[in-house]
């Protein structure tokens, strides 16, 4: 048996400039820093942490991580004028491994709009200071800016001039998200082929999402002969974002037999970066995001649970635990059948008669048409009461907290026990509501829970809005999951708390209900 | 000159349908009657509005919006079992123009593992329903679910069983969102040409964007004869969801002449419609969403919003006034020049000296360093602490909100009128206390600006921790956006109001200024 060679595709990530670029997703030097490791560790092959000449606090960020962080190639990114470039190879002279990446608009709309120049001049400024970088630093990547957009006579004679002086990756990027796959994947076909010199050298995409398919243009690029391509982790970026590296990461590792390619990225680090980064940048995920969204693994209609209950590659085509994402779970709704039913209330060691079913599945329903998702927590309470079995290990009381314009915030909660049938009463501030809320049931939890994060969604105020919370706590090493959705945004957060934490008790319970 | 004449697509909207199925969006059957007249307004082609057999509601909708919505074709959706058939039949039955919309599985994966029967029982099936249902109906849709996984030979088999019993329109759906735009084309070249009687009837594609490539792979199969697409508004559906409706518009509107295709979508009526179904399915748009997210078109870079200036066309492909986005505002953050800045504060109406630009531009940078966006309200504040010019027209004074288990929430607040120096009190109860303290604040607000809605998101509790919240508003007929980042979500909220009111106010006049 012949197993063909996969071609191995280079991620550039450009979360940390790029994707910085996203409006309202600024990062500070210091997180910077952070988030460089954690793309060491994800094996993203070349990283670009800023562009150095634009502020002090980029050029420090570039200067720290070429310092500090090891095992990738470290990009400095310049326009082709020298203060750019003395700064992007200042930046990263201390680097293991670096690249200098130069860019020079090449679209008659970016000359006469933006630039102002003639073609001979841009070319020659390319040349020049394609030769100039060379000077500093062997690896020159050279980006003719809005090459789709390009004429190919004219992006032709741009890659010529720049190969002539040294540079040995040409990035032929889709600037405003403009490209059709087929017309992007021709356009690498005819500059390696058209070019002088252009079988020497290496070619990357980079594609913005404006029109949803930077995916489809980067695998173009891909069977175009690019070698490389510029993502970044969660699609951020300008506009619409980048190429996100997830997606395209997972394309080809799905399709890779047929793409014949494969990266370097290390799976089961997906999720957890995609989630860090979320968080630095402020910047939500998506519930329908391809790969890392809340939903990409949830399946709502009755057709899909059957499905998926009994094989799930029948509704699923990538497996979401190799990704980090704790196994797929069945987001309870409307459309649910008994067996989701069946199957998520075993996983908490409740065993239900048929009897004891049918009349769980009427109150399911009622309460299922009623509001969007039921959540664990609201089942468990279904449970309580259809069959008297104890399915909640906490239940919150009376809350009261204090938002506003004072320095702090304070929460009065009560927390009840309700196997010992105790109440307490706790109070606690915070810099935020949130904070307040969070802290003060905690002091009502027993056990050693840690809370690990809170994602909060409301759109709109009014009778009919909806709250929707998710809380992620982390209990003996597990991570557990807690939803609510309430009209009060506040409350929302604590009960999604409280589901967490009843979601780890008792699968903890049922655990060691069936070990012992 | 020769106009070359586009192909007409027809926009198959599934939103209410497949749409609906997306995890934690479901719908209520008076929500979905509303959304299908906007639907009408928007100008798609067929409409699906629920699953006639799968709940009492749904079958309701599907028989209310048949009665009521006109001027589109309503399509009930069946497995291929005479039931389910039957309650189409049923409920479609008092449509002007219907169509039966059959679905049997059609992949070896499927078969085996989730319907466990024969390829000849499968098939069967499939004809005998298609017969079943043309006896009520003249247009049956069939589609071969897992069409993208299923071998060419039985896919054709299949297809050609139910072309003979009188299906006219031929789904060949990516179930799960496994193909590639190039083998997706290819399918439905093959099936066209292969099928008896293929070329007799229409085909449809059904894409998911499991892999991103949704949008990609409608193209393709465009390119390969499809002339229906089946869609979602904001791209919301099973799992990471279905093609999005807007960007597949806005990819054939934007390349129509390469793709020789058009729809005959209303484009103005997509941006509301995209709100109105994220605020009805409690699913919040991504920031980075392409065509309708809050930065679509935005832009963080200096170059970028350079190159705007200058000319639009350097950098968006769009016109957001086109899509009925409020005019493309450029946020403001660490990347903005004093460009940006100057040409924002002439919106209201500001007029500054060059030393006072640069005042300005100084603490704009302190203030963009420490966080991810500047908001145009504290942009008005920055100017007035500069200038003294009188840069806003309310201000929020003391807040204090009660949240929690009570039944109703507390507001209380003091607004300033800084014109007048007034400072008056208000307080408000409401179901939540987002709607507590937007009553309060509204009571303060002397100008009958209406508030239209809101959008809140929070990432994490604790010290870094920030809510973004976006307040719009409506004043003499025209939209204004206020944005606010604040530890306090309560706050957030709060500040996004007064911000949106005086956006609204000073442009007024500021255009009263320059009209007297």
């Amino acid at each position: 048996m012949i197993i063909p060679v996969k071609k191995r595709i280079q991620i550039f990530d450009t979360t940390l400039r790029d994707g910085e670029q996203a409006p309202g997703a600024s990062l500070t030097p210091e997180q910077k820093i952070v988030l460089a490791y954690k793309l060491v560790e994800l094996g993203v092959d070349v990283l670009e942490p800023g562009f150095p000449v634009s502020s002090p606090g980029d050029f420090a960020a570039v200067e720290t991580i070429s310092r500090m962080v090891q095992g990738l190639e470290i990009c400095g990114f310049a326009r082709a004028v020298k203060g750019d470039i003395d700064a992007a190879v200042r930046a990263t002279q201390d680097a293991n491994r670096r690249r200098i990446h130069l860019f020079i608009s090449s679209s008659d709309i970016h000359l006469r709009h933006q630039l102002r120049k003639s073609r001979p001049e841009v070319v020659a400024a390319a040349r020049e200071m394609t030769a100039y970088a060379r000077q500093f630093c062997e690896v020159v990547e050279f980006t003719a800016m809005d090459a789709a957009r390009t004429g190919i006579d004219d992006l032709i004679e741009m890659v010529e001039a720049v190969i002539a002086e040294g540079a040995s990756i040409i990035n032929l990027p889709d600037t405003v998200g403009y490209a059709l796959p087929q017309e992007y994947g021709e356009m690498f076909r005819r500059v390696r082929l058209g070019a002088r010199g252009g079988d020497s050298v290496s070619y990357s995409a980079h594609c913005h999402n404006d029109l949803g398919l930077a995916v489809a243009n980067s695998l173009a690029a891909i069977a175009g002969g690019a070698t490389q391509i510029e993502v970044t982790v969660n699609g951020v970026g300008e506009r619409t974002g980048n190429c996100a590296l997830e997606e395209l990461v997972m394309a080809l590792e799905t399709r890779g037999d047929v793409l014949g390619a494969e990266t370097g990225i290390v799976l089961d680090k997906l999720y957890e970066t995609s989630r860090l980064i979320s968080g630095a940048m402020h910047f939500p995920i998506a519930y329908n995001k391809p790969v890392v969204g809340r939903n990409a693994f949830q399946h709502e209609s009755g057709i899909h649970q059957d499905g998926l209950l009994k094989d799930r590659s029948t509704y699923e085509i990538m497996d979401p635990e190799r990704l980090g994402i704790p196994r797929s779970m069945i987001i309870l709704g409307k459309h649910s059948g008994r067996h989701a039913l069946k199957d998520r209330t075993a996983k908490y060691g409740i065993t239900l008669a048929p009897t004891e079913l049918d009349a769980l599945y009427e109150t399911f329903k009622e309460t299922a048409d009623r509001q969007k998702v039921v959540s664990d927590d609201q089942l468990l309470q279904m449970v309580s009461q259809a069959t008297g079995q104890q399915a909640q290990v906490y239940e919150l009381g009376e809350v009261q907290v204090l938002a506003g314009s004072a320095e702090r915030r304070v929460a009065a909660v009560t927390v009840h026990h309700l196997k010992s049938g105790l109440e307490t009463s706790h109070t606690s501030t915070g810099d935020g509501p949130l904070e307040a809320i969070i802290a003060a049931i905690g002091q009502g939890i027993a056990e050693n829970i840690d809370f690990v994060g809170l994602e909060l969604h409301s759109l709109g105020s009014g009778e009919n809005a909806q709250a929707e919370a998710a809380v992620m706590v982390e209990w003996e090493g597990l991570k557990f999951r807690g939803t609510a959705t309430h009209q009060d945004i506040i409350m929302a957060a604590g009960i999604a708390y409280i589901a967490a934490c009843n979601s780890a008790l008792l699968s903890t319970l049922a655990l060691n209900d069936s070990t012992t």
